[in-house]
This record gives structure tokens, C-alpha cells and sequence, in this order.
């Protein structure tokens, strides 16, 4: 069984495609093409799906909960006490609330920090999309807790056998929430496991002045920056710091919306990570401080607050696109290529269309992505995922429940 | 013929409303009302629709076409030649192109400003929205040009006699591209006929530095700032002259998105214009500079901008919410009240929905609006509007034209 895509356009090929796809992979570039399930592509891009490189996916569920409080009442009244009280099944149907909203605007796959991590392992599972997924690794320097997290994070990892699509990562929270020792573990079983290291650096001023020395280069001594570390934010660095990420193949999650609305002061200095050579990808952050997960507004966003101190030709859109679809997340995907995975979307082309590029980055929403292909799975189609009916009533409801419990 | 929307939920009411629309204007507000046209309000937000009050609309031709230029050569190289090249008719399908995107992204009243404004006017007409529209006045210190500014200005006045929708404003285009002669006619002529000024005031660094003296104190003397003013962008001013615009009752077009993807420097100081207690707005900007007409997109960027510096209760939701609705055009809207014309918006809620003004600025974006209704007829209905096709290809042809012609 096959799926094939009939007259698309494909962003820097000249002319209309057909793509066949079997097996999960995409197996034919050409014209005139034959296959089984056909979808039409004609006045639509097709694209790579996007890589959502930070995420906390349940958070969904806290959308709109709270917004517009300085950051400690935020999190110390509002969102730690509300997530005190999440179960298992909340996290699941989070999740899945947060699988639906990506396939609807694009995303295939996505890297997340979180907890109940076998329960949002079982809702990607169940979405069909393709993830990362770390156990959040925090032990606040208690000595009990840190045994209890190196389980937590051993048992998650274990749990994941098996599943092709989603891949462990380890996940030390941050600088200020995990111990010295803390560190030391994770970056040893990383090595040791060969697998991502899923970690925030760098997000606000305080955590730089609460820090004796230079963040980047504690981490780098506990040897938690290489090429696996995915490291959110990384707002607060200087070039020696920025040129540290860059020597060890850090890849620098962006995540402009969400550093925007929680006020961390400045914006990423894109410039210099630019020219010190610094992978980067883009996140979106969870839902409680964006509050979507629509790449396409990071990407734009991203592109213009860079563009805003005078300089319109820092980040253009050819190079925020790059960030939307690199494949930072190992999935095989992240190009229009006969061999690579068919982790692909179709978006409805702007009118007019004088550059696809500058069509998708500036122009275009998530609602404009008609179709979703995950490993050669239509799991979007015409703007219809299976199951959204309920997923969307039983995240309302589990949502309610949550809230309704901190009055 | 009355339209009935039923159960709907109101922004800042409790329970679910039926509301009844009959002559263009909101005739009553209740329960279990009945009517002829029915609208099913079930799970969405009823809005009065948005105002945008800063734009060029028939640029939807050029979105895309060019970015990431440095400034000058956008302008001289990229946007004014090709604005040479534009005819009447392209002006008309760029216009339809423009209300068609505000229409389908819950815009129901815009402030214009451009050349071929009968053309414009016609296409407003014609899509049923409400706008005020002025011609650009540019006399660019050229004293025959400043005649045929006069003479197009009263033309283009006279032109929209009997158009009930669309009023007419003058539109000196700013203190760089208009003569002090020129300033001094458009403010008398204002003031005589009791008509909007649209203006651009401090845009760029540029234009500060280039005027001797302040260009607010410039355009005061000149009697242009009073309230019957909205001045576009505002950004490079200090707070004596934020006192003026606060004194002079002007609103304020905020443009966050053109601002940020120009490069104009920084943003706009919102916290002094709040406190000196400005009127302000939301506006687009035209799109070859954003390069869309999505005011949820506008919002949320403006909301988030101003918290990034580390102030996040700065422009909370529900003020962001008031410029998008504020009723700057006189349109007679604004509120979901009886008697209030009927320009309204149903916005599918999002999940979970637990704060709607929160939902409408932070999470959703255009296409979750599902009816416009503008001076009580429906334009919109389950996100069709009627014509859309032969708008879209007309539009795409004009615009293909004018590049072509560029290469």
C-alpha cells in the first residue's frame, strides 16, 4: 500500500511533483507517478514536518490558566501547585490534546520534558507521531530525591523499549533544580546509553547570578554539552560561553515566544550564535507560557525580534526555515528526498506566492497545513485527524478537573 | 429578516446568549429568542469584530515579494518601483485580496491609507466591511506636486459621497514626505470637514534625526494632533512628546509586527504611553511589511513584546483585548451591547478554554473565527465567504503581472 502525493510543489524545485511514498519512506520523486492512496497536492507546498525541539506537552492542559503574573507568583502560586496535583491520565490526555494541536499545524515530531513520561510515551504512541522523551530529572540538591529521580529516569527509559518512534532522552532540569551529583549521573548515562541530553540553560538573569561562575562551563566540566544536548532557551550567555555550545555541537533549542511572555529580559542573541556557528532549532515551550504550539508563529516571531535592533537581514526567512525542519531529533526526516522518511506535510500555498519560503515563515499560520504525514502515516487529512473529537472533550474535561481543585 | 445567533458564550458574561441582529444593529440580548437567519453560537465566543487601524491594504499584492532587505533598498529598490507599475484595477483586487484575509481573520473595520483610493473604496464597497480611506498626500516639498495632492485629496472626498460604510480621512503621510504647506492644508481641511487625519509619525530613527526640532511639536503647531488623529508607529518619541499625543487625545496605530520585521530599532515604549494615558490601537501595517492582516497574530506579538524586557503584567491580556475592539473608526461597534451596530465575530473557542480574553490574545489565531458579520450582514458563514475563489485568482494574477513586469 502506498500513498501517493499528485502535483505538489516542493520548496527549491522548479515545476509540480509527484511523491510516492511506501514503507514509511519516501520512494519516488517524479512525474506521473502511480499509487494506492491519493492525495491531492496541486496549489500546495510540500514540506519536511516540523522538529519542535522544546516542549512540556501536557501543559496544554494549563493554557490560559494563568498569564500576565510576575514570574515567581506564576510559578510559585499558580502553575507548581496545579501541576502538584496531575495524574497519570491527566498527562496522557495533555498530551494528546498537545499531539493533536501539532499535527494540526505541522509539527511530526518533538522533544519533551515532562512527568508521567510512560503515560505521554503511550498518547504519542497512540497519536502516531514521533517524539524525544525525557523524564524532567529534578533533585533541588536533596539526597533521597536524587535516588528517587535516577529511578524514575532508568525506569522511564526502560519503558520505551520497543517503541520505533519515540527515543529516551535524560533530562537534567536545569543548573538550579539538580544537584552536582545530579549532573554527573545524567551525563554519564548518556554517554554510557548513547542518548540525548534534554536540558534548560541559561533562561533568565537570576539563574546566571545565582550561579558562582559560568553555567555553560559547569556544565561543560560535568560533561552535559555535546553533540546529544538539546539546551532550551540559552538566553543569558556571553561569546565565550556562546563559542563553548558551538565547540561541542550543542544544539541551541530557540524558543522566543515563551522567553518573551515569562519577561526573561532580552531577546537570544541570535547574532552571535549565528556567527559562532551554533546549531539551532526552535520550541515553542510549553502551552502555559506561549500558549500554542504553532511553529509557525515561533518561526515568525523568531524572525522579526531578531530583525527588530535595525538589522533586516539578521535571520531570514530562508534560514527560519531551516530552523523549523532541521532534523535535530535523528527521525530521518527533515528534507523532500527519495530515501528519507515521509515525516512530511502539505500546506495550502498564500495568495500570492511570490516565495514559498517567505509565504510559510512570514505569512502563514498552522491552519494553512492540510495534510500530515507521520512515517509514512496520514495522520492528518484535509484538516481531519481521527479521534479529535474526543481527545479534544476529555483534555476539556481533565483540564476543568484541575483547576477545579485549586479553588 | 433578523439574524439569530444562538447560545453563544459573551465576553465577560456568564452563561450562553442568544442575540438577535435586525437593521444593522443588535436588537436584543437574551434567552431562547427566536429569529429568521440562524447562526449556531454553541462553543464559540461572540466578539465584536476588530478594528485595524493602520494599513495599505492593496499591498497584499506584494507579500512576499521582497524581505529581508536592508530598509533603503527595500524601499528604493523593491517597493516603490513596483508600486510605479500599479493600476486602478490592481489596487481594486489587491484591496478585495486584503478585505478577504480581514474578513476571514474577524477584522471588521479598517483605517487605509494608499493611491487608487476610488479603487480601494469600490472593493470595500464591494466586500461589505467598513473602512475609513484616505489618499497618501506626498508633496515631497514640490509645489506643483503639492497642488495635485490638494486636488486628488478632494477628489477621492468627494468620490465617497453616499457611501454609508466608508468615510473618508486626509492623509498627510508624514513630516519627511509632506511640506509644512501641505501639513497646514490637511490639518485645515481636517478640521473644516470634521474628517480623520491618518498620519505616520515616528517610524524610524531616521525621521527624528532628519527634522530640526521635534516632530510632534512639528505636527502640533502645524494643528494635526488632535482627536480626530490616528498616527501610525509612534516609537521613536520621548515622553514630552508621548504627553502631547496623551494631551491632543490621538490614537495611537500600534504596528508591533511591521515595526519588528523593518528593523526600526526598538519597540514602541508602551509602558509611557499607558501611563500618560494614550488612546492606543492594533494596525497591520500593509503586507508587504508583516507580510499578513491576522490582528490575533498582532495582538499576541504586542502582548508578548512588551513583557520580554522583564515586566510581564505590562499589557495583560484584556487590554491587548481592548485594542483590538476599541471603536476608533466610529463605526458604531465595539461592544456586544444592544443597539451597538452589528459588527461582530464567532470564535471557536480553544481547549481548554479557561480564560476567554486569555484564548483569544495567547492561543488562537484568524481561522478560529467561523462567522463575520459586519453592519448586520453575514460575510462570513462557517469560514465561506462568498466570491473568495474569483478574489483569489484575480488577485494572484495582478500580482504576478506587477512582478513580472519588474524582472
Amino acid at each position: 500500500m502506498s500513498i501517493l502525493i499528485k502535483e505538489c510543489s516542493i520548496i527549491g524545485r522548479e515545476g509540480e511533483w509527484d511523491v510516492r511514498i511506501k514503507d514509511g519512506k519516501i520512494d519516488e520523486i517524479g512525474e506521473s507517478l502511480d499509487g494506492d492512496d491519493i492525495l491531492d497536492g496541486k496549489g500546495k507546498y510540500l514540506s519536511p514536518g516540523f522538529i519542535n525541539t522544546h516542549t512540556h506537552a501536557a501543559m496544554t492542559l494549563l493554557r490560559g490558566y494563568a498569564d500576565d503574573l510576575p514570574l515567581d507568583k506564576w510559578l510559585n502560586e499558580k502553575i507548581w501547585p496545579l501541576e502538584g496535583k496531575l495524574t497519570a491520565e491527566d498527562v496522557y490526555w495533555g498530551t494528546k490534546l498537545a499531539c493533536l494541536d501539532m499535527i494540526k499545524s505541522g509539527t511530526v515530531a518533538f522533544n519533551d520534558m515532562y512527568f508521567f513520561m510512560d503515560s505521554a510515551a503511550q498518547a504519542v504512541e497512540d497519536m502516531g507521531m514521533k517524539a524525544t522523551l525525557c523524564y524532567g530529572f529534578l533533585d533541588m540538591g536533596d539526597e533521597d530525591k536524587l535516588e528517587k529521580e535516577k529511578d524514575s529516569t532508568l525506569k522511564f527509559i526502560k519503558d520505551l523499549e520497543g517503541m520505533d518512534n519515540i527515543k529516551p532522552a535524560v533530562g537534567p532540569h536545569s543548573v538550579y533544580t539538580v544537584s552536582q551529583e545530579g549532573l554527573q549521573w545524567c551525563s554519564e548515562l548518556s554517554e554510557k546509553m548513547d542518548i540525548p541530553i534534554h536540558i534548560h540553560i541559561a533562561e533568565t538573569e537570576k539563574e546566571i547570578n545565582d550561579m558562582e561562575g559560568s553555567v555553560v562551563e559547569h556544565l561543560d566540566r560535568m560533561g552535559l554539552l555535546n553533540k546529544r544536548t538539546i539546551a532550551a532557551h540559552c538566553v543569558w550567555l556571553n561569546k565565550a560561553e556562546i563559542d563553548i555550545l558551538a565547540k561541542e555541537n550543542v544544539v541551541v533549542s530557540h524558543c522566543p515566544v515563551s522567553n518573551m511572555k515569562l519577561g526573561v529580559g532580552k531577546p537570544m542573541d541570535y547574532r552571535s550564535m549565528r556567527e559562532a556557528g551554533v546549531f539551532m532549532s526552535l520550541g515553542t515551550d510549553g502551552c502555559a507560557s506561549n500558549n500554542n504550539l504553532d511553529m509557525f508563529e515561533e518561526a515568525k516571531i523568531a524572525a522579526i525580534l531578531h530583525k527588530m535592533k535595525g538589522d533586516t537581514t539578521l535571520l531570514p526567512a530562508k534560514e527560519t526555515y531551516e530552523m523549523m525542519i532541521r532534523d535535530t531529533l535523528h527521525t530521518g526526516g527533515g528534507a523532500v528526498e527519495e530515501g528519507k522518511s515521509a515525516d512530511l506535510i502539505l500546506i495550502q500555498k498564500g495568495v500570492p506566492d511570490h516565495q514559498p519560503i517567505s509565504d510559510i515563515v512570514y505569512t502563514l499560520n498552522g491552519c494553512a497545513v492540510t495534510d500530515t504525514i507521520i512515517d509514512g502515516e496520514v495522520l492528518m487529512r484535509d484538516r481531519e485527524v481521527e479521534g479529535e473529537e474526543e481527545i479534544l472533550n476529555k483534555a476539556s474535561y481533565h483540564a476543568n478537573k484541575l483547576v477545579s481543585e485549586m479553588i
